[in-house]
């Protein structure tokens, strides 16, 4: 029988809200909290394990959700505005294990594409970073030295579920240059001061664009002779894209060139 | 000799959290909150009316901004505390009385290029337009039928200053259309059904391209057989870009085919 939670002092509900406020506490106890049918069941087909499952029988049934067994557990409305993090949420919330894949385990095409972001600070951008991802079925997104968990529930919100159908690699910088060399795959680092125009690089062939933080762009780990700069020209006034944006423009014009295949 | 304000109650510190709270507030007062020594000089040369000035001296000068007179309020640390919306703020903030700008005092470039945005509700997302628009040098972005106040203090955070520097113009869908109409340029809506892909449509032109709402998409105003429609092509699992992305995307595509002219 599927347990029924009606106390907002229950010690399982006190720790969903410390594990969604807090990375430490995520990294330590090993779990996520992933929010929404759709998300928990983009998690689920990820192959993320389900740690818990938790549903208000008011906003949604237990069946929308792939799972069963011990558990699960019913909870009241009043818990579950407690514990919900979005607004207009559909009722349910899960714990996950999480996945670490590493660099070596990534599942390539034949003509690689890959988004690498250098130490990204905001979830936000993050998340639209993963849509894109998702969108031009790039490989994979790597993150460099990361500063963002990327289950962060910012991120998982705000990629809509695609930081769980997309690779994502956290990684060094100097791993990740190591092991593009072994692959063949041709970094290109986007960068101002770049003299080349990002529609005049060869994006046809198998290639990582990386992307540096919002305040500063990339570090000298990414900005030096060995590795071709590309750059967006600009005219503006401000000539500040936001970095999710500069990722978009470029991947798609990788999959323009590549006639989107 | 300049006024300084110490106390966290003082009339003007409490209207300035209450302007940059309520929309309301900011449409009834007709005045807007700008944080940031840039963006509020950005401000000043855009020709908005400085209303008021407020800068705090362990973090700035007065001299820093382009403004004397008798609307300049020293303010303490703790007050600038309490009115900064911002994490690391640079200690100025300034109330300015903002410009409406109608649709027929655009200044328009030889070859127009407008982005639209129909009911865009996320500020983030509205501000991140804004930076792609100053770097395209856009002729303007044009806001059809608003959910979210141009003036939103998080817009003027997100477009890092670029509401000052992109014309943006606020209007009904039927006013707009009316207007491209006499002006000779064509609307192109970014719809997921469309059978053109955006890369093959002709952006060489005179064109507007119009963009839906983050979760609805365009409405029948747009979405009808008199406005061509187009399409980013996806292949994901969830195909679903972040709105600021996809215009990201045209836009930059649209500055491609001109040569980025």
């Amino acid at each position: 029988m599927t347990e029924s939670i009606t106390s907002l002092q229950n010690a399982r509900i006190k720790n969903i809200v410390k594990l969604q406020e807090k990375s430490a506490e995520r990294r330590e106890q090993g779990l996520v909290v992933v929010e929404g049918l759709r998300e928990i069941n983009l998690a689920i087909a990820a192959g993320l394990a389900l740690d818990s499952l938790f549903y208000c029988p008011e906003l949604t049934s237990e069946a929308a959700v792939a799972a069963k067994g011990d558990s699960v557990f019913e909870i009241t409305l009043p818990v579950f505005q407690k514990i919900a993090y979005r607004e207009g949420s559909d009722g349910a919330i899960a714990l996950f294990k999480p996945k670490s894949v590493w660099l070596s385990e990534l599942k390539l095409s034949k003509n690689p594409l890959l988004i690498v972001l250098e130490a990204v600070e905001k979830p936000g951008n993050l998340g639209a970073v993963l849509r894109t991802a998702d969108a031009a079925q790039a490989d994979a997104v790597i993150i460099c030295d990361p500063k963002t968990d990327i289950y962060n529930p910012n991120v998982i919100r705000s990629s809509v579920g695609c930081v769980f159908t997309t690779q994502v690699v956290s990684c060094t910088s100097e791993e990740l240059k190591l092991w593009l060399k072994e692959q063949n795959i041709t970094p290109y680092a986007a960068a101002l001061p770049a003299k080349q125009l990002y529609h005049q690089a060869d994006f046809t062939q198998p290639v990582a664009i990386v992307f540096g933080t919002e305040a500063n762009g990339l570090t000298d780990k990414w900005l030096n002779k060995e590795i071709p700069q590309v750059k967006i020209p600009m005219s503006g006034k401000i000539d500040s894209l936001n970095v999710s944006n500069s990722v978009a423009i470029m991947v798609f014009e990788a999959m323009r060139q590549r006639d989107f295949k």
